[in-house]
């Protein structure tokens, strides 16, 4: 639909209090009247790159083709990290080169990067604390009008990308880790669902010196407060307690390790 | 107005962290471009279908007619509860069959419901877990784009609503329960203008062992800290502390009851 | 660009919980369907009208000429503080008059203020406690639609303006005040670049019995944890804690003062 108005998406650490997300949204109008703005997070927590690259990887992916994801968690504003647009096949990413871009990357691979250094798509007036402002938003309002991302900057050979943790299997023990915690306090691991097939009851969890055994089909199916093992929504293993936050009951920090233990029912 | 977008309104109690809302707003998105998508609350505390069912009373009768409200407070969500579309004669609803529906339906009364049963309105892949994502934002955009809500599945003979707490009056003396709290702090209970008529100084409340007499015009009527009665924007008695929080200053929490003492002044 | 949507901004001290956004939206696109209303910020810090003038000043400069911007932080809803619209050259303010608008002033001076007496651009029912919904939204919606600011009521020869502390300044001795903490803790102080030129390393800050010595460049240029001065985005010293929270870190509150001494290094 040609007529339709380009997406710029907001992803940032800012939370709402500032004005900050508001000022990037007034620099996007003032270059592009007719982008079509939309909030995609505002409460990553702060400084936490890891965090924004789950967001991303749970949310950009739904979006149109075309679609401008600007996302801004960026521990090291104004020092000498790179600011890029990413490019995939359906999408651009405007990022600080963090390695933000990670898990976005895995499932939708970058085919091309540009170090953002002309300044000419810039404000005029570059901050050193707030590039979210000064350089994403408008680089990412000119793409949204056509800009072609060659012209931001130099291609990269490489961006940065994070270490992830990777999960060890063996025939009846799995080690996995708590990669993200959602609001609620549920677990998003690192274990897909090929690492534990069948994915029978015949599993059983232990975290902190707590355990679980099977995969449930819903949260509602095993009783409240108790926890259960479920494939949710982003395709990976998650850890939730029903109408309670796993995260507590399990004493849980985003690194733990867990182990799955294929235990023999016969 | 013809050529307006569509205006889709989205209510959670995601909160604003995870990008569960960005991927909503993406599916939308990607099936109806010309939609506007517009943000009315994912603040709703966890789970809680009542709060959610006040803030729809509160927000929804002011927009626009057809418009589209996307409402998701689903602690049942993955269960066999049923999704729905329910029609008023100025918007659709899209929601799950919990009982959200249930003031907004006192207001404008719901003329018709429908079972989301055809899965060809939904995404490819229905999670367990995310409903909001695969079935209620992809059939709110169909709805946006002109989809009859009678092909979203068989319409049915009733729905789920919430047993609200209803006041008992008598000449002098009215008993009423607090049905809300506000992020202030201010109580919203269940007793309307004619509960109370005339609505003079001669009135006092008790709550909590704590009094007050007489209602006020406006917040600041009171000295600071001071507790007040007041017909509120909700049309309903409201029950604040100026510049302070009046769920504290009560203790009280929400499905307290009071009395209202009819006094006499002669 | 005449075919652009007009821009309304929200500002608000309402939280994301509660809808009252959510009701000032519709009652905005039921009047003016095409208008694109962006959330500035909703989480100005309760009844604070200062900490509304610095998010206002930080974000309204950035957008779009002919933008109308909301602002509600009102602790005197429902007495007699008016209701006004001022303009300046680019833009519409619609807002209690009690100070908000005392920065953007500042920056952009007002050039004509109206008081809101003209009730035919209100909602037909103007609740007690609710003015964004009731008042400022309609009112908006009609700016946005090309209402003439002197339409809603008399022009006002003054408006409400907030009392700023002024820095003192001597040749080697800086007097200041704490005047914003973002949600980082980072402590917007009112000396600007003027005040202390040179920005040598020759400066020595001291607050709560706590010192830092010299300007950064960037956050991340001092180690984590550590103190620094720099000249923000806002164009002030603002005073940080790499990776911390200088809140914290200072012990510090809105208001409190310090001093900057210039200190001989030879």
């Amino acid at each position: 639909m040609l007529t339709s108005q380009p997406v710029i998406t907001l992803t940032t650490d800012f939370g709402g209090r500032d004005g900050f997300v508001g000022a990037m949204k007034g620099v996007i109008l003032s270059i592009n009247p007719d982008a079509r703005i939309v909030d995609l997070s505002h409460g990553i927590p702060r400084q936490d790159v890891f965090a924004g690259a789950m967001v991303m990887r749970n949310a950009c992916p739904y979006y149109p083709p075309g679609t401008v994801h600007v996302v801004v968690v960026d521990p090291g504003v104004g020092s000498d990290r790179r600011a890029i647009v990413a490019e995939t096949t359906d999408a651009y990413y405007v990022l600080p080169d963090n390695g933000l871009i990670t898990l976005v990357d895995q499932l939708t691979p970058v085919r091309a990067a540009y170090s953002i250094e002309n300044m000419g798509f810039c404000l005029p007036e570059i901050s050193r604390t707030f590039h979210g402002r000064d350089i994403f938003a408008p680089v990412a309002a000119h793409l949204s009008r056509g800009l072609s991302p060659e012209q931001v900057g130099p291609p990269l050979e490489s961006f940065a990308e994070l270490d992830l943790p990777t999960p060890s299997v063996s025939h009846n023990l799995v080690r996995g880790s708590i990669v993200y915690a959602d609001v609620y306090g549920n677990l998003f691991t690192n274990i897909g669902p090929a690492q534990i097939s069948p994915h029978s009851k015949s599993w059983r969890l232990e975290l902190n010196g707590k355990s679980v055994t099977g995969f449930c089909e819903y949260y509602s199916s095993v009783k409240e407060k108790l926890p259960l093992m479920i494939f949710g929504s982003s395709g990976f293993l998650e850890i939730a307690v029903n109408g309670g936050n796993a995260l507590e009951y399990f004493g849980a920090n985003v690194g733990d390790t867990f182990s799955l233990q294929h235990i023999d029912k016969s």
